[in-house]
């Protein structure tokens, strides 16, 4: 499939699921010598979340605020620890449609509203040996009704 | 700590513990539209890997290649999945000083040889909510024997 391979432009964020958000920031903030970039609850999945930055890249630490959160049940099954990697991506429902018709299993066949004005689908862990990724892409200004 | 923040450079690569690294590549390879940049055995820690580049990250697939790997450990306890995430940095033997006196727990307290003429240390996942976490310093030429 040539043409796909530019389609990756960055690895966005890697999440990692956490038990207590302030607990562990104070773990990261220890290791990486600073504060977080920013710290937010996103509703739509019903976690709080503190970023930072590593080069292009952020840790992204995800503690549930229901226990029905996907998170929540990360946390129940396995523990904390690395839950998804995010890669940045460019034209994301064309890449969608040409991994659909590569038989590649997805979880979100076309682009849904994630948090920061980004669109998002997940690829199903099961293509990807175990690995949950998600897949972002940057809407355009005029696209994104929180501007 | 002020001074650390800038000793922490990128995310290096992620590691991702796999049963059968040619059905990986080729799951990767799908999703990502293009083949591994290398694939390479290292002996010391008893691993087959290959390696695809995302932005200025890496994908690392990891196969076993004994029992006495710590990836064949992992994949019989979890599955395959994320196993590692590796921070690039600068003066890491400096590094590994200030995260001991911080009482940061430490899997190694000094750097030791890595692949590609690199230093190497891990940091407990006991002290990052589960993520086990590699820092790798590049060795100056000179000091690089397997040059």
């Amino acid at each position: 499939m040539p043409g796909m391979q530019g389609a990756f432009l960055s690895v966005d964020h890697i999440g990692i699921a956490v038990d207590n958000l302030s607990e562990a920031i104070e773990r990261f903030q220890k290791l990486l010598g600073g504060p977080p970039e920013s710290i937010e609850e996103v509703k739509e999945y019903d976690v709080k979340t503190a970023f930072f930055g590593v080069g292009e890249t952020n840790l992204e630490l995800l503690e549930p605020t229901s226990l029905d959160s996907p998170i929540a049940k990360f946390l129940q099954k396995r523990g904390s620890g690395t839950h998804h990697v995010c890669l940045s991506v460019s034209n994301l429902e064309g890449l969608l449609q040409a991994l659909k018709s590569a038989g590649v299993r997805l979880i979100d066949e076309t682009p849904r509203k994630g948090a920061h004005g980004k669109r998002v689908a997940f690829v199903h862990p099961n293509a990807l040996c175990g690995v949950l990724l998600e897949l972002s892409e940057q809407m355009p200004h005029n696209e994104d009704p929180s501007r």
